[in-house]
């Protein structure tokens, strides 16, 4: 046990990048993972899930900026002295998972699951160490067909959520497209991933930001350094000059096709566009517009794991950031074909496609646009206890209520002070509160009082004396009649 | 990366203790734990959540039988320095958020979560390294009817997944009643906590088993060595004739009277008795009888942090464990009284108490009884690829289901072999397969198999000739028809 010493005081604290969910957070994310459910169902997608600790080297180390070993990721050692890590993302434990189940799974094998992931890196505002994503994945399927239903289904679930038309779009790229490119601009490949992972700062850093970091390397608002990829003058003009056209193109079919002509010269680069031409096809042809999904060569997406399309939902309407600004609202999620990912245990290559959707990120858009639910759950009737000597006979006026479907609830605070009770009542939102004294008890009665109604009279009541006499909202019935009264009241409050 | 090379080759493997989760249980598990929610919503309790990780210092070590630092608990170093732990509970981690939030909190405080724990410990059949837990608890209450509430809620929780009344029964005891024997035994301070943990094995152990544990120690099957608590042969006889006076008594109120005599000298233990006297008044008059919630004086629970009532939820129908022994199926959760727990934050002290479900182990109960729900989810209308240059059709034929609220996907695998496109739909327990070749696109119409009708027709045809003339189950519709044939179809076969 702890001292009880001031000094060695144990402090009720979270880690730094941690932080506590209340109950309207709870089910207000509850409800809007239920309606993306429902879409991932839809499309005949099952869930599967996988536990937080895996083997850190079945995880392997994707994750963008995080190149050093246990870099990013919590790991520990086993007693047996293998290393274990938590999760950082619900993709490679998926691969080990298929890896592993191969010979059992029927295939195309499309599941979603949603899951608390963990980053062990610097918190900030908005950037927690642990956070919820939900993701769905199609393993067995090689055609783009798999990529253009995760992009149909992106779409869907941003209107499922309540996004309207108009204030998302599912942008899509080929990391074979910027395997053109680099090919184009012959970068060596032990370049292309720094490369990549500098053209993906672009929303964040800006053209000059990017520049840098393909050049020579780029000092933060901090002073920290970031080393660059390290390219000569005229291959980052190059790269950028391909990204400026591909930002103005956005989405115009003429522009991107011209842009594309660089590409024709490539292998690599011109089944990037043939991909990405085949799954406009399939698009239009499910009546999905460009409004809903778009071609835009400049999305890469950080993770070194992607070998086709790669996609990114984005909200397209403003918000004001912490600073004040005005800005895009920008990605709620993304992903892309990731190919290699369960071939690394050794088994043959199963081409695999998926999509993640930042729970929290998607959350914080809704609320931003008065979309995301409330609470939901109506407070509990509240039954006060005027007589110490009979709490039994309290809690079972609760049971009755309870019994009938009635969120109800004994007072179980100290007693003593019969305004706390209110208060209490009060701050839990109770739609009413029943009262039972010794002289209602001898007279077989209660006492509901309407704090909806009581709170609407009390505003027009002028004085201590008038409001003692009236008792806004109380009324009496007899105590067989309680569930009746107190079904009939909260229907009033319901309807009013 | 990894290498390639076979001797390094990456395995995808899980640690041991941990396990992956298939659709029908994680869809049969929600529905079980949807249930338990919404008792827990009727009685005023709302969710509040706290994260996996917590700082090491603030879980404290109240593992039973884990008493060394780290032992039982997964542990890691931040780069701060300071030691970070996976929750082993959910207790634990609401202490910390109540003692961190105490000004903000209306009290009492009533909540619940659901949520995984991680025991550091070795796994055994069933004995998992990560599950699930279902809590709830009321904080801020001193009084003992917001035991007997837990007590009456966990009752009601037990009816509320489907466990008949005669088939459970929540057992209740108070902390305060074995300190009474530990006085009247003249059991030193020191020895009192092995002691508890000793008497907590009685169901698993038997009395011989406990006997060694409250003397010298036990040897267990393997070999292991567990030192006892070192009690004199008369001090283990007297604690074992009150277990057996208490099993024997088995809910009888004057056997109980007659065994609570003992206490009588002790202060403490009058305390303890005087609390489950109350307690029994609170359930009785809320209608609870002694089928459902009974008192047993050996109910003790092995966490050291219990302070007054503690309680066992029971599961009482027979079973065949894995040596194939019929054996009663046991405990499902518990919980009791913890008053120290807030305060060891330094605050003020603070009342609570609170019940928590194994939600893997009811889950088994449910399983073993016929109640745990089966998958729930239909399986979605399959429609296949006949001619592979019309992909995109295909996928608009499976979007048109889909905008029509009917569970369908496009075959993704190779279409090559039409009859593993058959086999898919079959495996994937698809109600029916679309079906459109060159010939029904030029007429406008879609084949449409159902697999279910198909399949009792089937058996009925006598030979390969016949069954390709009658295509058992299969018919033409006129494609804009296909979404209401399909419909139909659905209807016909939830209705078989």
């Amino acid at each position: 046990m702890a001292s009880k010493d001031k000094k060695n005081r144990l402090k009720a604290r979270l880690p730094r990048g941690f932080a506590d969910r209340d109950a309207a957070d709870i089910r207000a994310i509850e409800t809007m993972m239920a309606a993306i459910r429902e879409v991932y169902d839809r499309y005949g997608f099952d869930p599967v899930e996988t536990p937080f600790i895996e083997y850190t080297d079945a995880l392997g180390k994707f994750l963008p900026d995080q190149d050093r070993p246990n870099e990013g990721v919590f790991s520990f050692q086993d007693d047996d002295e293998q290393w274990l890590s938590l999760r950082y993302d619900l993709t490679a434990p998926l691969a080990r998972h298929v890896a592993e189940n191969y010979q059992n799974l029927t295939k195309p094998y499309r599941t979603y699951r949603a899951g608390w992931v963990f980053r062990n890196e610097k918190p900030g505002p908005g950037r927690f160490r642990q956070f919820l994503q939900f993701d769905a994945d199609t393993v067995g399927a090689a055609s783009v067909a798999a990529d253009a239903e995760m992009c149909m289904m992106a779409a869907d679930v941003m209107e499922a959520v309540g996004i309207k038309r108009g204030n998302y779009v599912i942008r899509v790229s080929n990391r074979k497209v910027f395997d053109g490119v680099m090919e184009a601009a012959k970068i060596p490949e032990e370049k292309r991933l720094a490369v990549l992972r500098a053209i993906d700062k672009l929303d964040r850093l800006g053209v000059e930001g990017v520049r840098q970091l393909l050049g020579e390397g780029r000092k933060d608002e901090s002073g920290d350094f970031t080393p660059g990829a390290g390219l000569s003058e005229d291959k980052s003009t190059f790269i950028i000059e391909f990204l400026m056209t591909g930002v103005s193109a956005s989405g115009d079919r003429s522009s991107i096709d011209k842009l594309f002509q660089i590409l024709s010269e490539s292998e690599i680069g011109s089944e990037g566009v043939d991909e990405l031409e085949e799954m406009t096809q399939f698009f239009s042809a499910a009546g999905y517009d460009k409004n809903q999904i778009e071609i835009l060569p400049t999305v890469v997406r950080g993770l070194e794991y992607y070998t086709g399309p790669v996609f990114e939902a984005e909200l397209t309407f403003q918000t004001v950031n912490e600073k004040g600004q005005k800005v895009i609202f920008g990605s709620i999620g993304g992903g892309g074909r990731y190919d290699g990912l369960v071939g690394r245990f050794g088994g043959q290559d199963v081409p695999a496609t998926g999509f993640s959707i930042g729970v929290s990120r998607l959350a914080a858009a809704l609320k931003n646009l008065g979309k995301l639910g409330d609470d939901g759950e109506a407070g509990p009737v509240v039954v006060t206890i005027m007589d110490r000597d009979r709490v039994a006979d309290y809690q079972a006026l609760a049971t009755t209520l309870r019994d009938a479907g009635i969120r109800a609830e004994l007072f179980l605070g100290n007693p003593k002070n019969f305004g706390k009770q209110m208060q209490y009542a009060d701050r839990r939102d109770a739609p009413c509160v029943i009262i039972q004294g010794s002289d209602e008890r001898d007279r077989g009665v209660v006492q509901i009082k309407d704090l909806v109604e009581g709170k609407r009279k009390a505003a027009a009541i002028a004085n201590h004396q008038e409001w003692r006499e009236e008792r806004p909202g109380q009324f009496e019935v007899r105590q067989d009649e309680m569930v009746q009264a107190v079904s009939d009241l909260l229907k009033r409050q319901a309807g009013a």
